[in-house]
């Protein structure tokens, strides 16, 4: 295999091909650009002699073809042109001869340019390489199996480009059929290094030139010995979109900061009359205790709700940090102006009437004022948001205040306030909630990168349905997972919901299939569903992380014991295999037809103590990492006694420094529901009438500790 | 195709099998049950001469291989004995000229018995067809793509046998990679045909002969033309189990009625003592309201709770339809003797102490004497049961009083509490709760069997570890789907839940693939977890039965429409494509920037009135047969006025004749949880905080009304 990289062949061949106007590369060009960057393709040599093909040959693994090769034979085969399956120098040398006869006697004026000596391909296992240009996030790299099972069953893996080769390697395990390339029903394993290697090539080659958006290895025949591209086909793009405009990680963090933490605030809009929009904003504001400046501004009103009004940004006596837009859309571009005057920072959007209802003009008029002025936009189309450590309501929306860990944005207004019910309703502490609406510019990704960094925030909950800028967004996950949870609802991951999402805010869909694998490589911890982000959100910050995988079930209902374990495995984690001592340990406590292993079933009719005494050992044992409770309703330890021992055992021995996450499904009558709502306040995560929700939520905090390097 | 059915041949083939006390079949032995059921093999005969050969080759379709039969020859190709890929009369003369030639040349004492003409294989798409005996279902066929396809993807599909040949055709659609069968990438279709009744012979025969444990056609050849099995294995089970007893459907009902409309009801164990099961279980029939017979039994007590205790069930005066026993587990055999001699045709075991903790023995007497006094036995080992239409509440748990539609049961005590709360703070309407516990006799088949013709029931939900008799509550479920939903939650799904199963219940646990594919066919609704049974069993009587497939979303959110869109596909659901003219009478209705399409997007701002307007046209337009409503919380159309409205217009059109489901996502602050309340009373079937869950419990009503056949 080719080791080197020829990026002047490939400059030097993209120029000639866009100089005869294609986009498209023959088959003859698109090998020189596989030899160019060291992609296997099947050996082909041009033989001006026997002796050459003899040499080709030998280069080659395996057999090979002899091609007769002259512009007078258009019909190689009949003229008996074409010999295949040929070994060793004295059937190469005769086939040559007899070649070279046959297209003598086939067309005595023939001109013979010589024989093509062609590598046979070997019998192996079909596979496809690829790489195309996706509009959220560029460059991507795909690998999937050959054939039917790509075709039919969509078996296929994406990665950002570049990879490195470890990753490129990991694309061949996170296929469904990945274990075909080990070898199954007693065949070989492919060479999975070479394969990799094949991955690792179309992906520089795409990253070096991005004027190419596609390429297809398709198929590429991988053997024990080799991974062969038989096809290559190479398309190059149109025109390269222009890149959105990037911000330094520095700039971000000046920026959100004044954004999220402002000393002062204008309200460009605020009025005295109930109802409007600018007065919800300044009640909001007032109410809701922000101690910094608030500047009313509007032009005819001298005072809103007893504070001096200002007729535009540009007479306010002090600095402003944020400038709260609560006007009709056709006058913001003006006052978008005086606000960069001003040296305002950020300008929160409020109005709707810009690309969600068609006016894409108008949008890009303010996003080209503020670009200008170095104003960040946040909005247009949005609800506001809010800062609660800033005890900061800057929406039109009912306030929240319940200060706590967890930073939530949404894209849409809706969703932001099912965010803010939900949060009401379960008492979820809330460090921000976010409205990013049509995101012309503050998207995710600065609010990712500021809120990785927030002392109030412990994890981050998005709801999105397109990212403007995938690259950053991955970049800023990155950065961000090691520290916090990231979870993130994309919604539109189906066609249906992607064309609702094209709809509603005129962004282009992601595939799908591309949008999860990207996510998951970045770190992110997906939510299936709306109710399911808002679950993690509130209780990922509860829960403290797991050291290892083994998890444990104790339960008094049998019949809980078995849900539970199957919501186990349905997310991906497992059931500890509880050692001889362990299990005897845990039976000293339980009634001798209790069942032993894991579930470790204390049975139905268990006073407090059983509970209290399994519960202990499970988070003193050093081997286990997490607890998951059944508890059964009985008058013998009802609801608030099984809560109230729970939460203190658990207190206990976090104060010791056993700290493992627990979580709980209590089944019974309705106490369940304030026991449960008490050892949340606690520290268990805790659910009524539900056996997959508290083991979902265990999932999603071994899933962002698997992501964040936490857990070996 | 051979078309006839020699059972003769097989019972006779069979017996000599067992006689020479084996299972296992020959391969010979196994063709020739093939030939005698018509399951295709590639032909297959003994050639005495050349004429013979040629004749039997010309039966065959396409070429064949000739090979020499000789007992002294053992390596054939080596003795130039074998020819493959023969055609026509000349080629097959030849060779079998030749054949023997070789033979002699190679071993001029040969014995030649003549030339085995076989049947070449064509190349195909490989598949397998087989039978095994499940213990939970009895015989089932198989179906999946040969190769890798089965074997790491685990893409196959199960049947119960026997099968219609529409059943064994529609195994082919059933399939992840079913595309593949129709022809990909240019390939040709498969003989669908020949493919499924080669299912439905293997289903005729592991259906006449129970004894034959196993069937494996692997791989079946599939061509455009046939469909031949290249390998047949056969194995005979070790020994038949005993079936389970079973009741005729007049006697099940017979016996249902008196437990669940009981006249009367004794107490064995009653007692005075509180926190005694049977003080609960006295307490609970009589403040349950109960208006028929309490017998309390106690040997020491001379009255209980104020009514006339007897020492013996013998010494009550008038006719018991159910005995309640709340003693312990060792005194139960005694006390049923003398329920069977009383002619109690209800016996429902409280006590706990038997199978669950192995002792099976003990449960083993219980049946026994059940069985010869013709009592039927409801457990052991459960929570007892609630029949609310007759105040009855015959358990030792808290008392439920809200009559409704729902009929629910669970294996499991601990699930039962959570149905209890859950039905509780939902107000769910139930007409009955039964436990089933260890299930020794009456078991969800017969529960299903009752709650079919129980005119209080109208939704069946039941949780399950293990189904005692498959094939019985396949044949219930069938009887009742066309009449009500059922829904099951199949606890152990998953390896570790099964493990947790065994281990609860001492069941088998089934094989989650077969019972996923039964219950399918048995038209059932599985619910994924415990809170989704919860859900449906709320839902499903609340909502109407769609008349069609075109699924609308009429939302205010933009960001819950997609969402919702996606919930649609993942739920099976198909959003309509709205013709132009019902587009522009939504259009009339809303901003010039709505979305126009499915989802209907109102957006966020408008008033009660454009709610109110696309609802009703979309109740009203016969086109339109099932709506789902995205609510955005705002100042102009707050939560209760949308409730108010939505349940006002849907009752209205329901009064006019306009009967369809609706459901709702309602995206608010707190307020919406009331709204949801309201709206869940009404009919509109209202969630807050997701966009899932409505749209899930619409999801499991189409799965329904397609099961039970009422869309076409």
């Amino acid at each position: 295999m080719a080791q080197s990289t020829d990026r002047e062949a490939v400059r030097a061949l993209l120029d000639e091909v866009r100089a005869e106007g294609r986009t498209s590369l023959t088959a003859p060009e698109a090998k020189r650009i596989a030899d160019a960057y060291g992609i296997a393709v099947p050996g082909e040599e041009l033989a001006g002699d026997a002796d050459a093909a003899v040499a080709y040959a030998a280069a080659f693994d395996g057999p090979v073809v002899l091609k007769i090769v002259s512009p007078d034979i258009l019909h190689k085969t009949d003229a008996g042109g074409v010999e295949v399956g040929l070994k060793g120098e004295d059937e190469i040398r005769a086939a040559y001869d007899r070649i070279i006869a046959n297209a003598r006697a086939y067309n005595a004026d023939a001109r013979i340019e010589g024989i093509q000596v062609q590598q046979m391909l070997p019998p192996g296992q079909e596979v496809i390489v690829g790489a195309v240009t996706d509009p959220t996030f560029g460059k991507v790299v795909a690998f999937g199996l050959g054939g039917v099972l790509v075709e039919v069953l969509k078996d296929i893996t994406f990665r950002l480009a570049p990879v490195t080769a470890d990753e490129a390697a990991g694309m061949l395990d996170s296929i469904g059929a990945a274990e075909i390339l080990r070898g199954v029903r007693g065949g070989a394993a492919v060479d999975r290094e070479a394969l990799a290697e094949q991955i690792r090539r179309v992906s520089d080659l795409v990253t070096d030139f991005p004027e190419i958006a596609e390429v297809d290895l398709n198929p590429v025949i991988a053997t024990p010995e080799a991974a062969l591209a038989a096809d290559v086909r190479i398309i190059l793009a149109e025109s390269v979109p222009e890149p959105r405009r990037r911000y330094t990680r520095e700039e971000i963090l000046a920026s959100m900061n004044r954004l999220m933490k402002p000393r002062s605030v204008a309200v460009i809009g605020a009025s005295n009359e109930d109802g409007k929009i600018g007065n919800s904003v300044m009640k909001n504001l007032v109410n809701g205790g922000f101690a910094g400046d608030i500047y009313p501004v509007n032009p005819k009103a001298d005072d809103i709700l007893g504070r001096k009004a200002y007729k535009t940004v540009g007479e306010i006596p002090g600095e402003v940090d944020v400038a709260v837009f609560a006007i009709p859309a056709k006058f913001v571009a003006g006052a978008l102006e005086e606000v960069g005057r001003k040296h305002i920072p950020n300008a929160v959007l409020i109005p709707s009437g810009f690309a969600e209802t068609g006016e894409h003009e108008l949008q890009q008029k303010i996003v080209d004022i503020a670009a200008e002025h170095n104003v960040r936009v946040l909005g247009p189309n949005i609800y506001g948001y809010y800062s609660t450590w800033q005890d900061l309501c800057a929406t039109f929306c009912t306030p929240y205040d319940v200060k706590g860990p967890v930073a939530l944005t949404s894209q849409s207004g809706g969703i932001g306030m099912a965010i803010l019910g939900f949060a009401r309703t379960t008492k979820t502490g809330v460090s921000a909630i976010v409205g990013l609406g049509n995101k012309s510019d503050v998207d995710e990704d600065d609010l990712l990168t500021y809120f990785g960094e927030d002392e109030n925030t412990q994890c981050i909950a998005m709801h999105l349905e397109d990212l403007k800028d995938g690259r950053a967004f991955v970049e800023a996950a990155r950065a961000t997972v090691p520290k916090k949870p990231v979870v993130v609802l994309k919604a539109g991951r189906t066609a249906a919901g992607a064309k609702a999402a094209g709809s509603h805010t005129g962004a282009l869909a992601g595939d799908d299939a591309v949008y999860d694998d990207i996510l998951r490589q970045a770190g992110v911890i997906r939510a299936p569903g709306l109710n399911e982000m808002l679950e993690y959100a509130r209780a990922l910050p509860v829960l403290p992380t797991p050291q290892g995988d083994n998890v444990v079930i104790i339960t008094g209902a049998g019949g809980s014991g078995v849900l539970l374990s199957d919501a186990i495995v349905d997310n991906g984690m497992k059931l500890m295999e509880i050692p001889p001592d362990l299990d005897e340990a845990f039976m000293a406590y339980i009634p001798p037809f209790g069942a032993a292993g894991n579930p470790i079933d204390i049975t139905g009719g268990e006073p407090p103590s059983t509970y209290e005494a399994t519960i202990r050992l499970g988070l003193t044992d050093p081997r286990i990492h997490a607890l998951v409770l059944g508890y059964w309703h009985t008058i013998v330890t009802p609801p608030m006694v099984f809560a109230e021992l729970a939460a203190r055992v658990v207190a206990e021995e976090r104060a010791k420094g056993n700290v493992k996450p627990v979580v709980a499904s209590l089944a019974g009558d309705t106490e369940v529901e304030e026991a449960c709502a008490y050892l949340f306040e606690r520290g268990v995560v805790a659910y009524p009438y539900t056996t997959e929700k508290p083991v979902a939520v265990l999932g999603a905090k071994y899933r962002w500790a698997r992501a964040a390097g936490l857990l070996t």
